[in-house]
Formats: C-alpha cells, sequence, structure tokens
C-alpha cells in the first residue's frame, strides 16, 4: 500500500458566484504548488469547504485536481460522511476518478460509541483499495476517534496515516507510542509542524501551504535534515499564518490570501461571508513578515 | 401565511437493509397517526435521521409522507443543510413535492456570526413562499439561533413559528415574552410540552408522537382547555418516553418502538447501531407505563 | 426532619471596601424581606458571593442573619467546599450558629466520580443534624448531581430538599417522577418558578426575591391556589429579572438592584466590577416594568 | 527580579488521616528531590491538592517546604483565590514564611472579563516584591489567560513567567512569540516539555518530576544541550507518564506513585479517592518502563 509524506496542501474549491467549479483556476493554482514543490494534493478537506458542497460540486472538484496534477503528485481528496453508505459512494466515485488515495473523515449528527466509529472507518477501509488517511478534527466535527480505536484502525491494511486536527500534541506523541510504524502521522495547522516532524512525523496537511508553500517545503526539508535551531526559528515566522487561520473562518481566509496572490478563487459557500477587511490586514501582515515581502499590493502569481 | 399547532409527529425514515425508503411503511405510519388525530406530519426531521439521507432518499421521503397524507393534514418536512444554495434548493423541492411548509434547520461547519446565521434564514424565507418553522437544536447542530437574531427573523412574513430543542425552558419564554404573536412557539421533546403550553405554546413537535399519538394528543387536549393538574399528571407518565429518547441514540429509539408496535421501519442508517437490548428494554417498560398495557410482547397494529 | 416551601431569597453580602460585614445593611434587608412575607432566608448562595469569602466573612455573615431573623423564618445558609472535611466544619458552625438547615454545594477542581459526588453529600449529612437542601448549578460549580445520585441521596433522613441551578427544567420533572415525596424540589432562577410549582415543586429559592420579593409572594400565591392564567401573566413580567441576572454577573446586579432600593450593600467582591451602566439601565428598566413604579430614581426604602 | 529555569517538581502534600501535613514525610521527599538535582520545589500546585486546604494547612505547608529547602533551591508556592484580597494574603504569607517567588492562579466562579482577570494578575503582582510565575490551567479552572493579557502582564516588572496547561502547544508558540524576553514559558505535564523545550522554553513544572526526576533532569539537560534525537527517545518513555496521570485524579496518582516509592504520603483530600487498582497499575507499569526498574514491588528510597 503507498505510502505518503511531505508537504500537502489543502486546497480551496474556487467556485464562480452560482456555485460552479473553476477548473482553470484550480488547475493554475495546482500547477504552481506542484512547481514549488508540494508532495500531494487534498481538494475537499475543511479549507476545501467538503462541509458546503454537494456530490456534483465534490466529483467536479476532485476531477479538475487529479487532471490538474497529471500524476506528477498524489491526489488524495477529502471524504466525509454521517453514513457509510454515503462515504463508500465517495470513496468509489474517487477511485473512478483517478486519485491517489483518501483522507478519510467522519461526520455525525447523534452521538456515537468508539464501536459504532470503528465501524465507519473500516467499513470504509474494506470498500475501497485507496490509501487512507484518517481525520479527526474536533473542533469542526461531532466525532472523534480515541487513541484506543487508532491503535485498533491502524491494523487494518489500507489505513495508513492520521492527520489528527485536535490542538493536543500530546495525543500526536501517545499515538506515535501505541502506533509506531503501522501509521503515518501527519501535523495539522492546529499543530507546530515541527514538533510533529520532530516527534517522527511524516510531514504536514495543511490550508496555509496553499499560500506558503515554498516556506513551508523549507520548515519541512530543515526538519527533515535535523537542523532544528533553523526549522524553529522559520517555524516562528510561518506560525502567523497558524494564527490568522484559527482566528478567523479558515476558507475564507485561505481564499482572501490566494486572491491577494492573483488566483480567482472566489468567496467562501454562503452563508459564510468573505474574510473581512480586519482578517484581510491580518493576513496582509502575516504575507508580509513570513515571505518578507510586501503582500498587500501586487500579485506574485500570474 | 398559514399558521401550524397541535401535536405534529417527527416521522422516522423506514428503510430497507440497501437504504431504499419503504414507502409502504411509511403510508402505514401516516395513516395511522393522522387516524388518531394527529395535526400535522414532519419528515427529515432529527429522529427521521435528515443528516445520514442523500438528497435522492430525501426527496422520496418527502413524497411518500405527501402522498401518505393525501391533504388530510399539513406536511411539513425538514430542511436542513450548510449552504444557502443546498437549503434553497430542497425547499423548493419540498414545495415542488406539495409540501404545506418547512422546518428550517441550520447546520454548520465552521462558526457563524450571528448575522451569517440570520442570513441563511432569511435567504431561504426569501427563495420560497412555504411558512417557515424555525428549529434549533443546540445538542446536536453546530449553530443556534440567539433570542435577538429569532426576534429579527419573526419579522418575515414567511417565518411563522420556532421550534427550540434546547433543554432551556426558560429560553422559550424569553422568545415568547419578546416576539409574542409574530412567532408560534412549540415544544420540542426535550421541553416539557405541558409547560410549554402553560406559556403559551401552540404544540409540540416530537419523535415521541410517532409512538404514543394518543396520549401525545390527550395531553394537547388537556393543556387547551386549562385543565393543568389532569396534564400534569398524563405529562408525569409521557415523560418516561422523552427520558428514555434522549439517553439513547433518538431515531435507534424511534424505531425500536415502532417495530415493537408492528411497523417495519428497519434499522437507523449505519454506523449507527440497532437500539441494544437495555435500551429496548427500557422503551418498553415506558410503553408499558405509559399506554397502560404490555408492550414488551405483542405488536398493537397491524 | 423541618421541611421548607415558598419564597426563600439567596441574600448578597453587604461588605465595605475592607471586606468586612455591614451587618447593619443585612438586618435592614432581612427585616424588610421578612415584613415583605418571605419563608426563609439562605445567605452564601451564589448570589451572596460564598466562592469569594473566608472562613471568617462566612461565619460572620451567618450571625447577622440568624440574629436579624430572630426566629421569625428559617435561616438556611449555604455550606460550600470541595473537601468533606471543610463543609462538614461550615455545616457545624451554622449549627452552633443557630441556623436551621443548610444549602449544601459540592465545588471540585479535579472531576469526581458520581461515588465520590455521593459520599461528599453523605458525608455532611451524617455529621449534622440540620436538615439539607441539595444545590446543584452546573452553570458554575464543576461537579454535578446525576439524577441517579439524587435518588439515592434523598434516601438519607437529613436530605429534604434540592435546588437545581441547571437551565434543563425537564431534569426536574425526572427528579419529581424518580424520587416523590422524598425531597422537596425548588425552583432557581434558572428556571421559570410557575413551571416547576406546577410540576409539583415547593417553592422558589432565588435571588431576584431580594430586589422584588411581593411580586415574587404574589406569584408563588397564584401558583399555591392553582391560578394558572394569572400566575403565568405575572411570572412572564417577573421574567425579565431572571433575564438580566443571566445575562450580567449574578452577585453585581443584585447589589446593583438593592443599591437603586436604597440598600448600602457595597460592590461585588474584587476582581468582580460592580454592574455596568449597562447593566445598571437593564435592572432599572426591568424593576421599573416589574414594579410598574419608576426605579431609575427614587429608593422605594429607606 | 530573579528567574527561574529547570526541572521544578510540583509537591504533593503529605496528609494524616485528619488532615494534618506531614512535615517529615515531605522533608524527605525535599531532600530526595534536591540530590536528585531539581532546579526549584513548588508546592500548592494542583498536584499538591491547594483547591482542597485551608489556609492554615497552605501555611503549614509552605513552612514545611522552605525549612526542608533550606535555601539549596528556590521554593515557589502556588497562590490561589477568587477574590484578590486572599491571594494578596497568601502571597503576603509566602513572603513572611521565606518563600522565593510564587505560582499565581486564578480561580473564578462567576465568569470575568479579560479586564477584570488582568486586575486579578496586576493587583496581587503590586502587592507584592515576589517574582510570579502566571499559571493557567483551563482544564480545572474556570478563568483562562488570552494571550493578549498574558503579553500585557508580562510587562510588569514582577511578573516572570507562565506555566500553561492547556494541552495546546501551539499556544505555547503563540506567548513565546508575542512576549519574547520578557516572560520565560514552561511546560506543564498536558505538554511535551522536549518540544516545549525546542520552541525556546524554559523547563518544566510537573508533578511527575515528584517521582522521575532523575529522568526529568536528563531530559531537561538533553533539550538544553540540543541533543534532540536522544531528548526525543527519552521523552517518549518518559510520555507515559504524562498519560497516566492525565487519564486519573492527578493527585491520587503522584500520591500513589510515591507510596510506591516508600513516601507516606497519605491518600487525596476526601472525597476524592485513592488511586483505583487499574490506576496502580498503570503506574507501577509506567514507573517500570521509565526506569528501567521493576517498579511493583520493592521502594527504592527509605
Amino acid at each position: 500500500m503507498a505510502r505518503f509524506h511531505g508537504i500537502i496542501p489543502y486546497l480551496v474549491t474556487p467556485l464562480d458566484a452560482e456555485g460552479r467549479i473553476e477548473a482553470g483556476v484550480m488547475a493554475a493554482l495546482c500547477d504552481d504548488l506542484i512547481a514549488a514543490g508540494v508532495h500531494g494534493l487534498t481538494p475537499l478537506g475543511s479549507t476545501g469547504e467538503f462541509a458546503y458542497l454537494d456530490e456534483a460540486q465534490k466529483r467536479e472538484t476532485v476531477a479538475a485536481v487529479v487532471a490538474a496534477a497529471g500524476g506528477r503528485v498524489p491526489v488524495l481528496p477529502g471524504v466525509a460522511a454521517t453514513a457509510i453508505r454515503g462515504a463508500v459512494a465517495q470513496a468509489k466515485a474517487c477511485r473512478a476518478a483517478g486519485a491517489d488515495g483518501i483522507v478519510l473523515i467522519l461526520d455525525a449528527y447523534f452521538p456515537l460509541t468508539e464501536a459504532e466509529v470503528e465501524r465507519y472507518f473500516l467499513s470504509v477501509a474494506d470498500a475501497t483499495d485507496l490509501p487512507i488517511i484518517l481525520y479527526t478534527n474536533p473542533n469542526f466535527q461531532r466525532a472523534d476517534l480515541s487513541v484506543a480505536s487508532i491503535a485498533r484502525l491502524s491494523r487494518h491494511p489500507n489505513i495508513v496515516g492520521i492527520k489528527d486536527a485536535s490542538t493536543n500534541t500530546g495525543r500526536l506523541l501517545s499515538i506515535l507510542n501505541r502506533v509506531g510504524g503501522n501509521l503515518d502521522v501527519f501535523a495539522a495547522s492546529s499543530h507546530i509542524a515541527a514538533s510533529v516532524m520532530m516527534l517522527g512525523g511524516k510531514g504536514w496537511f495543511a490550508g496555509p501551504a496553499c499560500v506558503i508553500p515554498r516556506e513551508c517545503l523549507a520548515l519541512y526539508r530543515l526538519c527533515r535534515e535535523g537542523n532544528w535551531p533553523e526549522a524553529v526559528a522559520l517555524q516562528k515566522r510561518v506560525w502567523a499564518f497558524n494564527e490568522v487561520f484559527a482566528r478567523y473562518n479558515l476558507a475564507a481566509c485561505v481564499k482572501a490570501a490566494l486572491r491577494m496572490q492573483g488566483y480567482a478563487v472566489g468567496d467562501p459557500v454562503p452563508p459564510q461571508s468573505p474574510a473581512s477587511p480586519e482578517a484581510c490586514a491580518a493576513i496582509a501582515a502575516a504575507l508580509a513578515a513570513v515571505t518578507g515581502a510586501d503582500a498587500s499590493g501586487l500579485p506574485s502569481h500570474h
């Protein structure tokens, strides 16, 4: 089963005012990210507003990214549902569309037991031969994975990694201690990527990597080389982004940052609002601080 | 604009093992509830597992209930989405299918501001001429309506009622004090129906009314007559149901209770589990206590 | 064992700027409340800032209220601790000071099991012969009592009542159904007193009764007479107070309202701030609406 | 103003069955910890059950530790109150008893605004000339410090450090980025000490350091030397302790572990229970795993 590593941006979903996927904008963004050196692409994560799109929009988005990647880097779309049936259908559609793996999310409405949570992930893993990255985000999702559940799920051959988007970095160490080589652990943007890498993490799935891929990649390389003093120094600068994206609506922020860079990604799906002037100023300041450039004005791409 | 009142059951969604709507079972259930005297029918509420169904399943469910009702009582399906676009599409589909109103739910992923929450409800209200019951359930949904927002929304001519499924009955009094005649307030099963009626409520939207419609209707009539001592005595017996349904998975419990009564409604959508033996025993005991009959054995219908 | 009923105000603790108890102000307030007809007095509740006072201040407060009451109405001080040892010492001090009962509160730091929670209440009940009202307030306290625990505690002969300050009125019905005649159930200000009385409640322990005792007593009498239409009408007016006290700091609000009425009760214990101008305006408006008088200006007492 | 660094154990409070401080046991524990090389001692933290002790017990505890330390390492007792008045009194008592600094905790009952929170800390800082470590533990305390508040407080000359016991390690990076050299940041046991050190932390305040001081000190030295591969390897072994202490009652666990090592520290303050057999087994396993020795049997000290 294929394994993954490195910097894998969570892509926004560029939409026009009628909710149609802007495949051309997506292609340009993917091209630029691949040129920058990213190790994979993930559409339909939190940043990609999976929770706001219908099934047709999701399928179009996956098709656009697979086409844009053209086999140069693996594509791992998010698969998210409350029902096993819906998740299996999405996973099969990803497979058919040419995806290289999936990032599997459980949403919930009524509370679930640990056994029900595991049943969801195992049922999808049994129904596809794509490698699966578990994704749990207790800030936004209504189900979470316990460390004991993660340990049991890690024994399934198709389940190869986990992205935990809690803010609890100690939990990642517990997972690493428990599942060792069975499961690759990835940082989310709620964690300090350099800390996760130091503990044995394999990389970073993150929205900020859409916007500052070069800095994220430089950070990843410093970590891989064990150059911790320089990694920490760069991490401290990059962290401004994590802070902005945590304070305001994540999709709105990444879309605003990309628009500042010249990508016509449109607004977040209503009723979400576009980033406020205050948020835009914070994003511009973070861009300027991180890239050392004047980010308030000219687009740096296109 | 039409207004509603009385006992309006939240219907379960009968499904076979492949996830197909069992329209015949739904028709039988609706017939029996109408014969018992219910004042309306609501498919696709929490009890109806709206959060676990795809759009095609939802459309079939609405069609089945509208057909079964045959104009005898109003049908008010749940409309629930994270995106305005999805909610408007569902509302239009309900209108086209012959529904008499909708119960409008906002789900969310990222946190929303009050203004964004109101924008969702107002956008749907502007896009349909069906009367709208607001529904907020802070236990399961990730967005809530403040009393101030409810007061503002109550001025829209299409917004005619609210079902609040918090457990905070004082909040209902605040709403009643604030919006008076503009908005009909309905009990949910997390509230004591008799208390809500005493404060000026217009009725009860509830899953238990699928299972014990006669008792719910008797309670409603006692409240309407102002016969509070008998209303409280009956309410105390009926409350056993609210307790069971709050302790275990709501859809699983209502489905289990209906199966005990002879309706082949199937299991809740996986990964939800069917009601456990412990939950079934509690349901059987509640049925026996409420109806005064032996509920553990023979089906009472069909 | 004595039982209690009726309107029992939670008293503020009048303090000067150095934190000394103003016994004279407390005596005047108690006199006026007894003259108005209240059925008991409770110092050292949430409103009385028990959580901000040291043991010497608490003892002085109890002594002042016992002296002021002079046997005319029962005095039931709050007893609150994290440790059994501290609660037993406070209960014994209350007994020695001449109190007629206690309102027993468990605070916590580390989470407790149900058995540990029950051990606290039972240990205090075993160590005193004063009648005990259980008090649980999940909004502010870090331990809560489950309905099953309440049912077990109700079997202790010294435990005679419960004041539940959750906002979940249905929970009170569950308690009433379970413990019947063993335990008197009282409304807190987070509940609608008329609803609790209708379900079988024995009265209302509340901060607002310091400020509007006559209206609270009238409401209680209407409920006792079963005059529900007039009870609801009065309840709706009185509710403005519950709303204000829930929105702002409770002790600050009751102290501000009493100062408007001419009682020199001082400020809440720092770092709590006095009620803001906005809160004071809301309090004045609620006073005016409830009492039908101009509450912004002249003191109505003294 | 003095600054601190290194491994500073949060001491348990040894008590007999009547709640008397066991000064001899405390002296033996302090002696052994100083011999092991710890950089300071903190009585009356969460581990020291400050929330369960009365003022006399707290004073005796501080006196016992100051006497035991004999000036060899700084003593920094916890000071915790809801009221400014209580905190100032405790701080003055610590100063009089010979403490070298305080770890300052705000407890709360009613919610506080940011300004009220800051007022508490600044009032205590103005009232003492002891150096102050801020301590915030949002898991157990009802008030938290925002990053903006921490930045403002860091400007007070007496406020020299912060121990944040959230599980959110990213928050520590935000604090470090914001307050730089003004405030020393320390790990709590809810964080990975090696990660906090790598980001610029000055040390670790922790209950586990009572039990495994040598391993904690070795970890600190590896971090100071920048030997991250060995630091991570040791951190992974030590983490078993953090996990056990987070899963069960913290004070009960540290007391149980110390009893296994021969210190007669007694039980946690009732109604807290002693560590369960299951927790004791987990502690023994963690001790064995961390120290490489058989911890289930013989005491390793005394």
